[in-house]
């Protein structure tokens, strides 16, 4: 997790990273509440994609289909712990991306996508 | 490891997927072996270079900088599984560079991106 928002790459969390963590983590955690009020601790697939959706992401069926695959058990339901880590992933893998968008595009080299795919 | 080498994307390894893994794994095992010798089951983040390099990759310096970072331990030593895990991502990422890779460099929309670094 540490990896996912180290964006100095120094393989340390600095107070402002940690800070921005922080809050998102808060705000996550207040969305995963709303839609697991029903169950206990877990929200299922359809729950995700809204709760993704809250969050901010506006994501693909494909996506969400990947997402569901990733982070889903076999009952097809996320909990708290699988639902933090995925929109971490999210929110890390959208500002690298926003750090490399020229024109809604990226171009990368093979070593810069090793960069930004072997750390993360 | 199975979202890393599962390139159909059913999330299960066919039994090809399966066998191409297989194969990897022991010919990086034997890799391991020959560095590890002279330590009980790690080889430090020196011999971790040239372990990758007998894998036959060639990354900069920049990229053994953030490999170390990620898979060795606070003494800069990688065990087993680290390595392993280290080169089955590197594998699956130079494979999905190669999907996409058009003229040395590959151009991805935000939803691509997404696409191949979520389920990794």
């Amino acid at each position: 997790m540490i990896a996912l928002v180290d964006m100095d790459g120094t393989g340390r969390l600095s107070l402002q990273e940690f800070r921005l963590l922080w809050n998102k983590i808060k705000q996550w955690q207040g969305i995963f509440r709303h839609y697991s009020s029903d169950q206990a601790g877990i929200i299922n697939s359809y729950e995700m994609r809204n709760a993704i959706n809250d969050a901010g992401f506006r994501l693909n069926n494909q996506l969400y289909d990947i997402i569901t695959m990733r982070y889903a058990n076999e009952g097809m339901n996320i909990d708290f712990d699988s639902f933090i880590s995925c929109l971490v992933r999210l929110e890390a893998m959208f500002r690298a991306f926003q750090a490399f968008d020229q024109d809604g595009t990226i171009r990368l080299s093979v070593l810069e996508w090793l960069q930004l795919t072997m750390y993360a």
